[in-house]
């Protein structure tokens, strides 16, 4: 049994401010949940179609029908589970090794693949911009398959933190370096931009290493790579060695 | 105006057996609609609300409101503009250079973001499974962002097709060779297997040349790559030289 306040709770946290006032985010589905469970994040309450889930303390756990499941799901088609996470605080920035920066990432879905990116190749800090889609929107926590708990995100001024970085400062355009003729370092901020402008005016102004990814399909179009295969091809290269 | 007729249709053909029993499909959107109509798509009829697409011949264009376009579309907020366009016959594979063959692809993001990925890497030939999305869904179509008129696709019995290509075949795996150490050759057939369960058994058989894109983050977890952007990664390393 859900009651009507948490089913008001739970899908208020669909939005952002309600997010930030309440200090509290959800995903859904088994493998999500049990990636968060495992690593440092607070569980609030689990509700679950199953009898699954033993290890978490009936307290934080109600069994629901598929029925009230559906009034607090923000699928489609949910799943067999929904867990409420406390948010936790923001970690101070990692400012070593391999970084990711992005610039106004407008999709859910690219946010949480790049995500998934950076953990699968060791990036341990992700920056963006304040103009980026929140982590905690469920559809970036969905897709993120639990990256969210190993790598670090914080969101900032990032052309204020560009402009100071000691590291050196990449990012992709049509006029760059080939990248895979670039001698690329272990250390630096790859910068991504948004999906339809692409790095903004006053960013592209502090990049001092511009990179091209080739194109070897018709010259004549000018069709671009999405964000986030854009963003595998380039941490491929600077992981690659 | 549309009528009541024309609706039917255009929703059926967010469903496979209507496209292919009409022998059409349906795109949104200037850009995706210009891409078709610059190539060697044929238009069956467009539905604008603007005044727009001058170059289309009266006969074949209705002006309508937006409140029509609501009727028609599939998506939840519709653009200016729908085209209906004849679904071509499939041509002869391209049994030359660089192929993709993908194995049950479910997802329509993943399917027009390889196409895509296909157009940007040159490859000429993307092979499907017969289990794999329909290439021409309106989700994929509007996901390939115009590549669908610059790439031959062809859903064939990719098990029997592979047995019997005298091109060598690629797959990525977990315990494959390190693909920044292969040696890649400029033709061959990467086979890409489906998202949740990977490439199927009786291929697996089929493939001597087994990849693996190695993992630098955490090596305690097991978390794999997007199958798109595995896809990115394997087209640019077997493309960068």
């Amino acid at each position: 049994m859900v009651s009507k306040n948490q089913i008001k709770l739970i899908t208020s946290l669909q939005q952002k401010k309600y997010r930030i006032a309440n200090k509290l985010f959800f995903t859904e589905g088994v493998k999500g949940i049990n990636e968060l469970l495992e690593s440092n994040f607070e569980l609030e309450h689990l509700y679950t179609t199953l009898n699954d889930f033993e290890e978490v303390p009936s307290a934080r756990k109600t069994i629901i029908q598929e029925n009230d499941l559906k009034k607090i799901s923000a699928l489609a088609t949910p799943n067999t589970c929904l867990a409420v996470f406390k948010m936790p605080a923001e970690k101070p920035i990692i400012e070593t090794g391999l970084i990711v920066a992005l610039d106004a990432i407008r999709d859910p879905g690219n946010l949480g693949t790049i995500l998934r990116l950076c953990d699968w190749f060791g990036v341990k800090q992700l920056l963006c911009s304040k103009e980026t889609v929140d982590i905690y929107n469920p559809k970036v926590v969905q897709a993120t398959m639990g990256s969210i708990a190993r790598v670090n995100v914080n969101y900032i001024e990032l052309a204020a933190f560009v402009a100071e970085t000691k590291l050196p400062v990449f990012g992709t355009f049509m006029d760059g370096e080939n990248i895979y003729k670039s001698v690329l370092p272990k250390e630096g901020i790859v910068i991504m931009g948004n999906e339809a402008n692409g790095v903004s005016a006053v960013l592209e102004k502090l990049i001092k290493n511009r990179l091209t990814i080739p194109r070897f399909g018709d010259l004549q179009k000018t069709e671009s790579l999405n964000v986030a295969t854009a963003t595998a091809i380039v941490l491929s290269e600077f992981c690659r060695g």
